[in-house]
């Protein structure tokens, strides 16, 4: 009984998915926001259905999200809001799993403040499990939703040239845009100062700049990513100021890209750190607003598409 | 589109509402009363329709009423608790409303410590605004579930006299009452000591009462203000024990108002304090319990004619 | 309109159920089990009926079961985490009763801290009150589910004999259990060290074991308890691992049992503290999972029937 338009279980990155994969997830969503924007936005697809939403990591954005999108296509939704225990960690997280697994969900987004805690949960249930972030490795939804935003506006994926800036070495939203856009055949450039940069940078298939100017010439997407202070453990960056000054999108370094160059940043915004207000703002080239529009859509295509893939259960 | 009866796209407050406005919410809400009263209390006339309830300040109260509200009418509701960040608070603000108005929401019920708040998120989404409660400047439906408690009661609010006893300064409730109780119709009386009176209270067309048992004399309804410890910055009453000696409403004062006046409270009681537990519990004069009730059925009536008036959505 | 299989109109405790009433709402949960198990889990046997789940303590697991309950159900779910205030509490516990009480609940499930407070509550309100869990006095939907889940697996109750090992005194999940075993005609055996036992252990028709290898010889149902560390005022335990070595459940104690006895814990589990990580994963006899499955049915069965019994409200 599996979908054939994404054979999986589970999606708990965008490594390792294909093009056709990809597209079909934003073929879907495409549908959805149409939905979305009518005035009856509830479908019975999932009813009788359940998502429980299970973060271990505070995000109200994301979180509200993945609500609305299981609310949207009928299922019965449940929020855990939970502390990612110190001690014993991986016992407690796979017995929460277990004890999900009991109630005979069909769908769990977990976000975790680790890497890798996602899979080792996943591995532990019946129900369909979707990666809502997990510590500095995958962030799938996002990426998608951002793949969806830029393809409704430039027509396409392949071919582009797309900017990430910022803390890069921090970042899931990064790490996921990076496999996908590589794999739908975009140009990645990333744009940061070295302290901001991965280790395995070389092995990426991407191109780096330390240099924001010549980072951004030429190119069709400026991807800004959120200044963590949360995760800056050390001196990665001087100063707030000093940042802004070399890393921060302003009107004048924008100048460098392309004259129809989109913006984007996966919020919630640090104004004034890693983008000013005017380009934020601005309404002809900034896509923030879309992208969080896009995030519903592309949300409620990954639960209708994986929840197809689950059988029916029968035992614990 | 617009419905006649309520020709606006927000409830931000009672001042500017007409007669025919407030009569019609009342009216309206009626009617929900009966439903709420009845086994199966769930209408779908917003079913596929999103409400959210934004907090800024904590409230489980008039959060659980509107949430019973909106999903007696059918709506997906999604609660979202939050902190007022200290800081940039009206970037965030907007910010916030900007991801959620980009979520296609039907309805927003926004409670915020800051007067004006509201209004100023209001201007920036699609979707219908009611507040919930804006620092000290109003509480609409607060006002409109008291409203339409006296109406039940005394058949009408015309020709009333009502008095409202104690912090009023700092009190939202006071100030919508004031306004909804002018327009309708009825006289209001301020009782309370000098201190805890506003500025501009001669301009606020009510008779002011710094002597409890004369403020009392021959009035139709008390209404009792919750003493706000949270908002009592310098010396604005000298002891609790001395506020309950000539504030505090008792059996004894309450002798001085007519013979079948009725007793309200916006709750949660300090009892001992602004009430004592003889009166607040009085099964023949005290109206607390019946205001609770009014509460979800005025809600119900403020969503139901605000969402006759959001157009489609099409447009982020 | 009372339905004579559950004529009561609250669950708060076991105590003074007779084996008819238990049997009744295992009956009905064996039908919930199957629904749980199918692809649309939803029924819409509580349609336009409220429920609340009102906890003043934190518990995410039995909130989660009854959340579920309740919407698979089609009930409108609103759920209340409070704290139990420190002054004044049973005044404020009496008001919170009267706001929900004028909300037009038909259902209030509630955790408190302090034994009796559940009762005290359901006295003043017309819904139908389940105790989610009141201090160390009852916790009767876990006796339920734990009755269940072993006359799935036995057969019956009748005629068996059942090991509570552990912290007894402090729990309500042994108090409710006793209860609804002895009532079942089950032989109940309390194991743990005198500290931990109730004063009152001779009056409670059980047979009382500090010798663990001694207790568990020859019982067909093992229920271990969780050390509950919040709970421990004084010096009623050692050390974990003295504790672990004397009355902890590993492979060699459990040996003493049945060689067909099941091993059950109430969760979370301590594991290494009262029970051995080998025998709580032991897929044949560990029936930890099927708990917590067992738990969502009983609470079905539960709300369905006490909600039958449930006049339509017509005033608050």
């Amino acid at each position: 009984m599996t979908d054939q338009r994404f054979p999986h279980r589970h999606l708990l990155g965008i490594q390792g998915l294909g093009p056709q994969e990809i597209t079909a997830i934003l073929d879907l969503a495409d549908g959805y926001v149409d939905q979305n924007r009518s005035v009856d936005k509830r479908k019975n697809l999932l009813r009788g259905r359940t998502l429980v939403n299970l973060f271990f990591e505070n995000s109200t954005r994301t979180r509200t999200s993945f609500e609305l999108a299981g609310k949207r296509l009928g299922a019965d939704v449940i929020n855990m809001q939970t502390q990612a225990s110190s001690v014993a960690k991986g016992e407690t997280l796979i017995d929460t799993a277990m004890t999900l697994n009991a109630m005979h969900l069909d769908a769990l987004v977990v976000r975790h403040p680790d890497s890798g805690a996602v899979k080792l949960l996943s591995e532990k249930v019946n129900c369909a499990v979707i990666n809502g972030g997990d510590g500095s490795h995958e962030h799938p939804t996002q990426a998608l939703l951002d793949a969806l935003t830029i393809r409704r506006h430039k027509g396409r994926l392949a071919g582009l040239t797309v900017a990430i800036c910022g803390d890069v070495v921090h970042s899931r939203v990064a790490r996921s845009n990076i496999y996908l856009l590589n794999t739908m055949g975009a140009q990645v450039r990333l744009i940061g100062p070295k302290t901001l940069m991965p280790a395995a940078v070389d092995r990426m298939g991407v191109d780096v700049y330390h240099d924001m100017r010549k980072g951004l010439d030429g190119v069709d997407v400026v991807m800004m990513l959120r200044i963590q202070n949360e995760r800056m453990k050390g001196n990665f960056i001087p100063s707030i100021r000093e940042y802004f000054h070399f890393f921060g999108l302003d009107r004048e370094k924008l100048a460098m890209a392309k004259p129809d160059a989109v913006i984007m940043h996966p919020g919630p915004m640090n104004r004034g750190v890693e983008i000013d207000s005017d380009v934020a703002d601005d309404v002809e080239r900034s896509l923030i607003r879309e992208q969080v529009e896009m995030g519903v859509a592309v949300r409620m295509a990954c639960l209708d598409l994986l929840t197809r893939n689950i059988p029916n259960q029968v035992a614990v």
